[in-house]
């Protein structure tokens, strides 16, 4: 049975890059040697490495003076390297969701840090509107998408203050004005490669600021200064990343995608509206992602909760339990989640209604 | 053209573990679903994170009180997670190369640092003895095995302070008495893993004994709690290095593998001495390196050193060139090269004086 992969993260790429990548574990660019045992300083996968800052360049269209880098950690561990490198005694932060309060909370450890709003109150449901950011403060941190409560800010902000944004599941999204942050990053697990590799693109000018001491590794300039291979980097992640963006440039680029993405989410939050079972967790639509749509049964049908998972899931649909905080369904339609395989959920849903 | 494997790391992995990762990208566990896609909270993903810290118990004797977490970043972010979480005020070490330098350096963020030795005075061409390690020092760090220079502590020593050993280039090549350690951390690309993996094994009680703040991302205490799950572990990394100790397990485990790396390694140290081109650069057998072999061309042969090499490359030798700091040849002969191999390059080097 085809299996429709909704899961949240580590989550479905691209079937090219794929088989992409097992031709180059068997071998890698015609070196006689696996993708898994090569040397990173090889110019076969020097090239890669830099493709993958070429591609991002022109994906998402980085103006001159900004660095695209690759690590390994993980978003958790740019939630303590942000403030490592530019917080000098003050940061606002926009407390969305899960995420967004780690890396809050992470920032504590490094000066005074004022949460402008917070939507914890109603479960994370929409995003804050109407906040002021302290004009004193060193950078204002958003995440442009929460994962888990399916909310996402779906444009560029202006900030008087350095803006700093998670784009841990919304990158590639859509077109994004990058002049707008001084720095961007993310957990490639969802839109551009396998876990592993973590992406950071940052202005270069707003570097070298603080006064404390930074060890070496979480030194944004070491990693720039290197070229992403001061030691050791992921190799197969960033491999398979490149593949993704190259599949994503053929395909049209972030401007496509965004239209492809937004013709998913329209077709799922419109069935969720229309099925008597079903009603969205996010009512402003402004501010529901198009890359995890949450949603819950109607009142009248709660018990009807995991009887509809357990049905889904025997039609090949994976990954569609909603997080334990929220309950209910979430369907991630990250960029190489196909229309079929939203229609596919549609059908089920359609189906299941019927039944009931 | 049969290709010989000698890269320095990342490295050879065994084709058995390499063939395993192939398939677990088509169909991970039956799910139906990547290994490059799969969500690490799936069950399957959570056995496969399970089996390697217990395979590292197994393979390594590890006794009770101890913990194996995965993380990413390499072992260069260990170089300050050590002192970051095991540093009041002073730590030992020993500046046996490139590496443990690094890691010296590193520490001197945290504290006061004591040299105890060095052997920068001869290029690193032995392991400095005789030495007293401050017995009011937090920790002592040693390098066990030196890449670049191909010297190595192949034995366990005593230590009346708390030791801790970078085994990044030898964990898994010889029984290792891991009570005389309370950490022992290494990056995974050369006997364990594909890139983008460091692990960790750590005697639980050495923790929690610092007042300095620690990010969460570099707390030990926060893996240990969470199982190497705070965050998203690197997937494929990790998987592939369980298939690499399922086959070092089946193969009879670390002392079986010991006898087969000295037997590699007997075989070139003593076609390097018998031939009259060549001159190993360690000279003292007991410091000799079993995981990468360091040779240069005799003095009256220094013109034949590039073509040595373009002769070897010729006949399928891959990443033999030295370090750039030490010049000549490094052949690493880690766990999952075949003693083949070794013969290969043995034959070609009694070839090529044949001709010259």
């Amino acid at each position: 049975m085809k299996k429709h992969n909704f899961y949240a993260g580590p989550s479905i790429l691209p079937q090219e890059a794929i088989d992409d990548t097992i031709e180059a574990i068997k071998d890698f660019a015609g070196t006689g040697i696996s993708l898994l045992s090569i040397s990173h300083r090889s110019k076969e996968f020097e090239a890669i490495m830099n493709e993958a800052e070429a591609l991002f360049k022109e994906l998402l269209d980085i103006p001159e003076g900004y660095r695209v880098i690759f690590l390994g950690g993980g978003a958790s561990t740019q939630f303590m390297m942000v403030p490592f490198n530019l917080m000098n005694k003050k940061a606002a932060y926009l407390n969305t969701g899960t995420w967004a309060k780690k890396a809050l909370k992470e920032a504590k450890g490094f000066g005074e840090v004022v949460e402008v709003a917070s939507s914890a109150d109603t479960l994370y449901n929409y995003i804050p509107k109407g906040y002021t950011v302290p004009a004193d403060a060193d950078y204002f941190h958003i995440t442009t998408n929460n994962t888990i409560y399916g909310t996402e800010i779906k444009y560029d902000m202006d900030c008087k203050v350095p803006l700093v944004a998670d784009m841990s599941s919304d990158i590639f999204s859509r077109p994004v004005d990058v002049s707008k942050y001084v720095l961007i990053y993310g957990g490639a697990q969802k839109n551009f490669a396998p876990a592993g590799v973590t992406f950071v693109i940052v202005r270069e000018d707003i570097l070298g600021k603080v006064e404390r001491f930074i060890p070496t590794m979480l030194n944004y300039k070491t990693h720039i200064d290197e070229g992403s291979m001061f030691n050791t980097p992921p190799v197969l992640p960033i491999y398979t990343g490149v593949q993704t963006l190259r599949w994503l440039k053929k395909l049209g680029g972030v401007k496509e995608m965004n239209r492809i993405n937004n013709a998913k989410a329209d077709l799922l939050y419109g069935e969720i509206e229309r099925n008597k079972l079903f009603k969205p967790t996010v009512l402003n639509k402004e501010d529901r992602s198009i890359m995890n749509i949450c949603w819950i049964m109607n009142d009248e049908y709660k018990d009807l909760e995991q009887v509809f998972l357990k049905y889904a899931q025997e039609r090949g649909m994976v990954g569609l339990k909603g997080h334990r905080s929220v309950g209910g369904f979430r369907a991630s339609t990250y960029n190489a989640l196909p229309l079929e395989s939203v229609q596919a959920l549609v059908d089920v849903m359609k189906e299941f209604e019927s039944k009931n």
